[in-house]
C-alpha cells in the first residue's frame, strides 16, 4: 500500500493512493497516519480490505498538497557516510561502523514544499536517502532478518544539509542537519510488500533539472536490515521514528570547486524506484 | 511556579507544588503540561490566579510517583563541554562556539525512575545539568537579553551518558546519549520568575552517597541566553522543546583509572539550587 497526508500543512488528512494511481480518502477508517496505525496490524488490515474491495471513497487530487507521509514521527536517526561511492566523494574512510546522527522531527516538511535555506549559509547541500519507517519497537534485536520485520514502510527522504554548519562550526554534524525545512519526506509511506527488496533500489536527485545523484541501495555499507539491528542495540526504536540510511554519491560537497551549492530559486528533484517523486524549490529563510 | 506531572508513567496529570510545599491538582485547568500550555500566557496565568486565591484541590502526594515535567517534549538540544571546568577534566579545549548534539524525546523519564545500564555497557556515566524549556518560538533570535524572553521554564536534568558508545564507536555522540531511560527530568519545571540568574546555580550530583560533581552554573562557558540564541541560528526552537546545557566537572570520564562508572544497583542523587532533587536506582537493561 502507498499510504499518505494530504491537505493544507498541520491539517492534513490521511490518503491512499490504489493501484490505479486513485487519491482515496482514509478518514472515516483511521484518525491519521501515524506510529499508532502502523504498529496496530488490525487498522492497517482494514485499510487493505477497503482498498480490495473499492469501498474507499475517491478524494479530488486537483491542487491537493501532499504533506509528509507520518504524523507525530518520534526521532529521526541518520546513518552517516553508508553509501561506499558517498564515503570515496568526501575523502571519508567507509566506517568501520554505522554512523548515527540526528535530525528533529520538526524539520519535517512534505516533498513538494519549500525548503529554506538558512540565514548565513553558503553551503546548502541536498541527499537523496531511502527512509525507513518503523511500525513495531526494537531493542536489542539480533539478527538483520528480525530487523526487517519491524519495518512499516519506505519513503524518499530528503537529507538537507547545511556543510559549513555541519562540518566547519564545532561539535557533531547535528548542528547543520536540523534547520528548518531540512527534511521533506514523502509522497508516499510505501509498505515493505510493494518493496521485495530494499537493497535493490534506485535513487536519483536532479538540481534545476541536471542529473547529480544516480545511485543505487546496493552500494549501501550497511544494509536496511543491518541499520535497524545495529541502531536497536544503542537505542530504543518506537512506531513512527524514521532512519534515513545515508545517500549516495553526487552531493555538492563532493565536487570540484566551487562547489555548486544551493541557493534560492534552486529546484530539487528526487525520486527512488517504486516510492515517488518530490521536487523543492529553495528559497532564503 | 513550580509545575510537574504525576501518576504512572504515560497517564500523568499536571499538578502545581505551592509555597507552602503542597501538592495541588490542576487537572481542572490544564490537559497537560507542555509546549501548548507554556505557549498559552492566558493558561499560565489562570493557573497563577488559582494558586494565589487557594482555589487549587490539594493532591494526596502518598505513593504518588512523579513523571518527567513536560509531556510531547520536541526535541532535546544538548550542549556540550559547556563547563570551564568540565572542559578540563576531560582534557578538551574549550569549544570556540557551542558544541550541539541531541537527546530524544523518548529517553525522558521522570526524576525518581529506573535508569537502565544499556547491554555491553562497561562506561555508562552521569551528568547533571541544567534544563531550559522553550515557551516561545525561537528563529534567529539577536541578543542574549530577547533570548531569554523565550525560557518558559528550568529543570534538573540528568544527561546519563556511555562513554565508549559515545567516543569510541565511530560516529557523533548520539550514540552514546540516547540509550532508554537515559534522560531523567524533573521534578519540577521551575518558572523564570523563580530563577532571578540562571548563571548563579549550584549544581550537585551523588553517586552512592558521594559527592562527585559540585558546581555552579556560574562556570558556563556559554550562558543560557547565548545558548538560546546561538541555537535558534541553526534550527528552529519551538514551545516544549528542551536544552540540556552541559555539565560541571566531576563525571566518571574525568577520574583517575579505573573509572567509577555505572553499574546495575547503583544509586545516583542530583539537585540544583531551587529546582528540586532526583534519585534514581540503575538497573541492567
Amino acid at each position: 500500500m502507498k499510504l499518505l497526508r494530504v491537505g493544507t500543512a498541520g491539517a492534513e488528512r490521511p490518503a491512499l493512493l490504489d493501484a490505479e494511481g486513485v487519491l482515496r480518502d482514509l478518514s472515516a477508517l483511521v484518525p491519521d497516519v501515524d506510529g499508532g496505525l502502523l504498529a496496530d496490524e488490525a487498522a492497517l488490515g482494514r485499510i487493505r480490505e477497503a482498498a480490495e474491495a473499492g469501498d474507499l471513497p475517491e478524494l479530488d487530487a486537483t491542487g491537493l498538497r501532499i504533506g509528509p507521509p507520518l504524523a507525530r514521527i518520534g526521532k529521526i536517526v541518520c546513518i552517516g557516510l553508508n553509501y561506499h561511492d558517498h564515503a570515496r566523494e568526501t575523502g571519508a574512510e567507509p566506517p568501520a561502523e554505522p554512523v548515527i546522527f540526528f535530525k528533529a522531527a520538526d524539520t519535517v516538511v512534505g516533498p513538494h514544499d519549500t525548503v529554506l535555506v538558512p540565514r548565513g549559509s553558503a553551503k546548502t547541500d541536498w541527499e537523496v536517502e531511502l527512509a525507513v519507517v518503523i511500525g513495531r519497537t526494537a531493542r536489542y534485536v539480533e539478527s538483520r532478518e528480525d530487523a526487517l520485520t519491524h519495518v512499516a514502510g519506505y519513503a524518499v527522504s530528503h537529507d538537507v544539509s547545511e556543510r559549513e554548519f555541519q562540518l566547519e562550526r564545532g561539535g557533531t554534524w547535528d548542528k547543520g542537519k536540523n534547520c528548518e525545512t531540512f527534511n521533506p519526506l514523502g509522497p508516499w509511506l510505501v509498505t515493505p510488500d510493494e518493496v521485495p527488496d530494499p537493497q535493490k533500489l534506485g535513487l536519483r536527485l536532479w538540481v534545476n533539472g541536471e542529473l547529480k545523484q544516480d545511485g543505487t541501495t546496493a552500494e549501501q555499507i550497511f544494509s536496511v536490515g543491518e541499520v535497524v539491528r545495529y541502531v536497536s542495540h544503542f537505542m530504543t526504536l518506537y512506531p513512527g521514528d524514521v532512519i534515513n540510511t545515508g545517500t549516495p554519491a553526487g552531493v555538492a560537497l563532493g565536487e570540484p570547486d566551487p562547489k555548486p551549492f544551493l541557493k534560492a530559486g534552486d529546484v530539487v528533484e528526487l525520486e527512488i524506484d517504486g516510492l515517488g517523486r518530490q521536487r523543492q524549490e529553495f528559497a532564503q529563510a
